[in-house]
């Protein structure tokens, strides 16, 4: 496998795997990591879309949790470039695809109601958010909603989802009641959440939310996720999940 | 001051305050003092309504943490007449003052938009609900929306804030998404949540959110509250709450 420009390829789940990654573009964040390691998926079969997949992080977290056939969905050519690659160097190609094309026009490439499990890991800004718009237009793309706003999400997963189908997503909590309308309005009824915190006694920084489509109406609240010990080190949660 | 019946006199807040509760009625919760710490309150003047006050804990906790005038309304006398005379006990009658009330009549009793501040520790569940109706009427109103909905509590609350003014519920988790779809749909947009958990590593059991009447979109979610330790005593906020 090739590594182009100033690639590399880093572990992830300790040995487990490896993924291509690039300081000049969007590496992966925690954030995708807990997103894959909280969403709700059939053990042995089924389909699963990840949105806005970037390198493809997610799908290839999920390979240790699922054997259900996976499609990545990135709108980024270079970031679904390393993905592919990701994917081969894993051999993961007979689970994974990643198809590289633009969430907004869905129905284009995917079949109403066709999916088991939609994840998201989107970009978090909105276009008026006081975050300054990072001029490299990789980080850009991934951050702010330039390329699909949050309603583009969760409209193009409701499309996709089948009846009873679920989906999850990782967001920033300031967001949430945003996420809650949308959800109701493409009627992902939410089901779970949680609230990931950098460490104790301080204000969440990460939303978890899964919803289910055409779904009863109530919410179960996990226990709080810390990421950091009052040391700095990660929590023992934290490094279960990264194997390290 | 007179006690009736199976009536008795408890400590709030170690020797602080003392508060009428009976057996046969509902007795304050956890709920409500937790609600009473949690709201914003302003310091030296201004009007706060308490809504479904019951025996006035919320008033007379409030009474601590700020100069304000308080007004509790409830809808059963037996409460409200065991409040009356807990504001009689501890001198309260300069700041507190009960009212025997309908909160589905609201308008009838009190102006449009003339509180800075209304709390409210409703009745928690639908009618509905998988949960059996209490034979006991003094017991299944407090804990069942027999006399009013979420609705009329969000509705009622909307009524008689002024704009900017903060509305502050505590609740079950499990209704989040009813809560704020319905704070959406009166003009109050939540600002603020705490989840309260039981222990570590369990699921939240109890919501507090605080929302501000015409107030702009952005939602901050507070550190995790838990009230037991692993060894089922009190943690140490609590302890501090309760000034045990």
């Amino acid at each position: 496998m090739e590594l182009k420009d100033d690639e590399r390829l880093d572990h992830i789940l300790g040995e487990g795997l490896k993924i291509i990654q690039s300081p000049s573009v969007f590496a992966f964040s925690l954030d995708a990591v807990l997103l894959a390691r909280f969403v709700s998926v059939p053990v042995q079969k089924g389909k699963i879309l990840d949105m806005c997949s970037g390198n493809g992080i997610i799908p290839l977290f999920l390979t240790t949790r699922t054997k259900a056939e996976i499609i990545g969905i990135e709108i980024q050519p270079k970031l679904y470039d390393m993905g592919i690659r990701s994917i081969q160097y894993n051999q993961l190609e007979a689970q994974i695809q990643m198809f590289c094309g633009d969430i907004k026009k869905i129905s284009a490439n995917f079949s109403h109601g066709s999916f088991d499990v939609v994840t998201c890991n989107p970009p978090y800004f909105a276009i008026r958010s006081k975050e300054e718009i990072n001029q490299n237009p990789h980080f850009a793309i991934a951050r702010h909603e330039l390329k699909c706003t949050l309603e583009d999400v969760v409209g193009s997963g409701a499309f996709v989802l089948k009846e009873g189908g679920k989906f999850a997503l990782v967001h920033r909590p300031e967001r949430l009641i945003e996420i809650i309308l949308l959800m109701k309005k493409y009627k992902i009824e939410p089901k779970r959440m949680q609230l990931v915190y950098p460490k104790l006694n301080r204000e969440a920084n990460m939303l978890l939310i899964e919803g289910i489509k055409s779904g009863k109406s109530e919410i179960k609240i996990l226990p709080p996720f810390y990421v950091y010990e009052e040391s700095g080190n990660y929590t023992e949660e934290m490094r279960k999940i990264l194997r390290v």
